[in-house]
């Protein structure tokens, strides 16, 4: 079996070391979540705690465990439950009604964490893994790495749906004080064919390889993401209110919801905007990036400011000097963005101009996890860099990130290109 | 302030034994409930059980409590939390979004209960509320024995999405071993001028009165409710597939939704029947009343019976004879029918063929209060009698219950007439 | 075969030249329209006026000519286009799609009329229907008019639609010069036992009988029905505004409507209120009845006027000394209400209490004319009367027309009762 | 006025000849079609025939005449009637409602063709028109073009929605004697630095250019499309029923629908597949390529055929050496395509693996026409070559087409690539 994932092979840890790792920061970040919290789907894109924490438990169970014919499987229910949309694998529980599974709750959860827990230790230590199973070991790791961001994304949606003031809050972090933010310069870069995508052997996704060739004309590109301030420019400029900024669907889009700002976003009786963050409702900090924007308004910025969103293949060219610098990533203790800097990774998502489709030879791996990433291939956009609540270590240049037009959920911003 | 509801007046009892009677029931009924399976809403109608236990206790607070300047509110945001439909209490939380709401928790909920409680007794101890009080404390009383109704339909329904075999157990029973079903037999009914309503000084519904007369024929009525047994012949002669016996929305209601039996059947590989109930999925018993039927099915298996729905008047004229003898009411333990008897009040709530509007004359009470019955009379049906999870002492002849047509999540039977 | 329906026996003609009377009102009605004006589908409920046309033809093939196995049917595939319900008949073409069949064509239903009408016209001049025939000749006429009334609401819609002011003309008409509304006085009617529904030989639909008993207390009766100018004030005063006045249903209706007025008013930026009419968009005349009002706002406005409607059984009585006079029934060359007169039966249809059911003992007809009117007999709401676009001759006090509460296009309005 | 569109500058005609041509086709094209055929509106993407004859008129009056102060308008309400989707022009009918607009009657329509006619036809040989335009003639001409295609689109899916069999014809024809289609090759395409996009003085659209640079691996392009004997082997081996083969979006949209075979397919009593077309259901021709699939299906086929398809740009490189050869493009007297050949333009459009972006460096044109295309660049899928209904010389090699994914009412096939 040749799957296109590869092992992280950082010196200061095995496998082990690296599982445990990973699943204890899952626990880590749903213990401050109530048995309430973690129930409920606020909407069909997402996701309770209690299904994500059961459903990268199962990844394992899945994929690695049952490798093992003596492995005696928790609970033959949860196949059904907790598959995601493995087709390969069978039917599965319909996504919109993952909210109203109430059993098993959370202590039937934790004790199945704790049973693969200790499966999958006592094959690791006893090293009875072949490599095919480790690939997957660390495949499950990064899935589980995932769902930390998409977790946490989750639980802000869930909490904002809240009507309480300042709402529920999933941290308590100081507020920044503001600092003026740095001013944006463009960075040029010089073109020609260039190398797109993962090589090596460090660990990546299918969907970033194979590497290859792609012809790039010279550009631009901006020293720092677009922040709130400049976003409160657009907005006071009627951004949201000129046609021929949109796409048409954007336009159509906004005319629908009714958008006139970023997500979360709320104006009180003073004027003044406060935006709903995982510590509750917060004024907005002028320096930070701007996040939670679609790629609709994203595109409309772009037009706004005389520029364009990047290429993803712009994009990656352009992280050549600036890649070992990080911006804000996880920290369990703030989850927030900090003022922008000058870093391309970590932050904010950035939305690209690019569609999400497959990389010229591109295969998917063999067997269920082939349905990891090419299956939705289709009417996605890309979004490069990471941004504050992903874990730290699943960050890379070449990493794709990718969501719908509309969808901003995520921690989504921009960087414009010219 | 003159209010169509009336204090019950047992002798055993004052308003305080009453109102701690009610209280606690509901603290019974959700104890074995935990905090994951009371925050989910299965559908729009239904409503979390940490709802139905905050709801009928703002009751309480908002139309007695408040009345009493010195009350100190427990949390001003619960009025537009639990509100369900008050437009005179002004905004509420939306309806669909109530199973969002995981804070407050259902520790919470139980705060607030012991609040209010604590509060309700002082007053009802001290003697301080005036006639006006004590009849919304008797409406309260009998607001909260409505939803503890309701809110085990609730339970019913999103455990029944749960998608185990044999699913989740609200309550452990015995199978009941069936017996035949009695004989269906008809009872002659002598026509003329006939007293609807009710009257005196037991409590009852603003819209069970005024009492009026009205011209009924002569007519029958059976003996028993239908059963499943009488049910599965009507399945067995194509009864959910012959246009000719259906109501035009009727027709298109199975159409659109695929009906081929009473709500919560399905049939096993082997082509038996059985039905989810609150002790998990059991065969279905052929003498029971058949319960889950919506108006559309049971006034279709009324023309194939070649019989009619009683009115809901015939069906009150009907009851003097046998109005003190009672089917099952709601037993904490049991929550299920037993096998078909010749009681008109107890087991299911059996439709009629009226639709639900107002007697001549009647005139809601004033404030927020009169919004609880009169604004519903349109297009929804009479269900007169009382079930099995109706909550003993809520259950009267002149009782008004009422749904859509489409309506089947009650445990709602029929019983012919002609 | 026992059918509900009996021919009409106007001295004056026999059933051929009412066959023609009532089919040639038909050419007449839609011979001012082009072949665009008779495809489209301006809504689910409506129908083109050609299939309408072919409809009404439909029928007297389907149920008369059929009967005599020698006559030669115009066309097969007719059958699958021009049922509209009757599922005994078999397949039909789906509702929402009858405004795409643009084949046959306006010219193709003029042959298809004229084959039908040879046919029928020979056998009634040869006397070869039997009495089962001739009923259903005589129901086939009463269902054509039926349709007269259905086509013009329908256009009325249709020509609404089109974007120009001042819209498709249908008829030209002076506007009329208003006078003062004449002042509303309470009629006072005696209750008792009353007598409800149609009995004898004159022509009526099954759902009008049998005749039967009801009990009424003593009422009063508005004396004319709501005005424009009635309506203006409820509107002046918040009339769509106030919850307390509204069905909870009616509210969500509005709610999501956004309705402010009667079916077809639209106010210019001076604030004046005109209203789309079969003669264009036109100023709205006060001493006219109100019109294309739905249930759910005539029953705001009777709570708002402290009043109530009467229910059907109230309006039939109340009828009986008024019944042979006539307000303005359907004039081709007018189409439109006069001011608000004495009449009970003319003008506009008005919105009764009392939803539509059978009444005791109904037995729809046999076969599948059985379908004409019961199973309509849920969550429809009955109006009494007739209207100025209702054909001479098809009005009666026994009468029953049938909406949901949310309809308006029909030209309803109401009478106040208390 | 700098736009991205040039004139045809062909030998043997001027503009006037050139727009007479156009104008001409547009009328044969409806001459066939009866007042009714010419006024619904089959779904929401398509528009009613007569609603194409007045766009397409609108667009010069619009973009050309109005730019002269002394035209006269034939009439302002057609602005609003008539423009599509420019923004820039003002207010717009709504789309879904197209259908309704019986007045204008498609006499009126003629009549404005002639008026607008008669004014180019003046300003085009007064030479009084300066080269902006001269450019915008040229841009109006293609755009009738376009419609002219859309039309024929539209008007095959509304007759494929009347319930007749064969259903109504547009063009009589002699069904094709198939003959056994030329087997499938394998033409190799050297990689490397292409040039792609539209440059020199021939008309393209916008977003045909700017012409750049591509890099393109070494890649192998299938000699012809893809036949109806192809996708019966694919539909036998269960294409429509294996996950693994469809996009994710694909294949819930097929669980959605139902589709088990291309567009306009069905199947009779002996499982023989026919397919509705512009002359009546007919036969499935094994050696014609496969019409009417969606992307989502040319997806799923190229991966059951362990290929792929090209990129728009793989496509555009590989016509060089065929470029010049054509497929059946539009005859009014066939309006289908024959077997399939090995032109790579005509036929059948083409789906191609990218989706619709812009070209590094395209800029819109200036003014409401820059809402042409480029608004539209979003999950929107490239199609090359052109069909059996595209009008002679509207067709190139850089033409890029585009539909969503789901979308296959166009004449839509495709070409494998590896």
């Amino acid at each position: 079996m040749t799957i296109s994932v590869r092992r992280s092979t950082t010196a200061e840890s095995g496998p082990i070391e690296r599982f445990r790792h990973v699943r204890s920061l899952t626990d880590l970040l749903t213990e401050r979540l109530s048995a309430e919290d973690q129930t409920p789907q606020s909407m069909t894109e997402a996701s309770p705690a209690k299904w994500h924490r059961a459903h990268v438990t199962w990844f394992f169970e899945e994929f690695v465990l049952r490798r093992d014919p003596s492995y005696v499987v928790y609970d033959e229910t949860y196949r059904y439950l907790f598959n995601s949309y493995y087709e390969a694998v069978g039917e599965r529980h319909p996504r919109p009604e993952r909210g109203l599974v109430t059993r098993p709750g959370i202590d039937d959860i934790t004790d199945y964490r704790h049973h693969v827990d200790t499966a999958m230790a006592a094959a690791l230590t006893a090293g009875s893994l072949d490599d095919d199973a480790l690939d997957l070991v660390e495949l499950g790791c990064n899935h589980e790495q995932q769902h930390q961001e998409l977790l946490l994304m989750d639980i802000k949606h869930l909490f904002s749906t809240v009507p309480l003031t300042p709402g529920p809050v999933y941290v308590d972090r100081e507020l920044d004080v503001g600092a003026s933010p740095a001013p944006m310069t463009w960075r040029a870069v010089p073109g020609g064919i260039s190398h797109v995508g993962a090589t090596g052997t460090a660990f990546a996704y299918d969907n970033e390889g194979p590497q290859h060739r792609v012809f790039l004309e010279d550009f631009e590109i901006a020293s720092r993401a677009v922040t709130n301030a400049d976003w409160l420019a657009f907005m006071a400029d009627d951004g949201y209110r000129r046609p021929e900024l949109w796409l048409s669907d954007g336009w159509a889009h906004i005319g629908q919801t009714g958008w006139q700002a970023p997500g979360y976003w709320s104006r009180d009786a003073a004027g003044e905007w406060s935006a709903f963050s995982l510590s509750g409702r917060r004024p907005v900090v002028a320096d930070e990036p701007v996040v939670h924007v679609s790629f609709y308004e994203a595109d409309a910025y772009a037009r706004w400011a005389a520029a364009r969103l990047p290429t993803e293949f712009e994009w990656e060219a352009a992280t050549s000097e600036v890649e070992t610098e990080r911006g804000e990533l996880l920290d369990p203790a703030r989850c927030h963005p900090r003022a922008a800097g000058t870093a391309m990774i970590g932050d904010v998502w950035e939305w690209t101009a690019s569609a999400y489709l497959p990389y010229p030879g591109f295969v998917p791996a063999n067997g269920a996890v082939g349905e990891y990433n090419g299956k939705f291939m289709c009417d996605q956009h890309v979004l490069r860099g990471a941004s504050a609540i992903t874990p730290r270590g699943h960050e890379r240049a070449t990493y794709r990130n990718f969501f719908p037009a509309a969808s901003r959920w995520a921690f989504s911003g921009l960087r414009l290109a010219r």
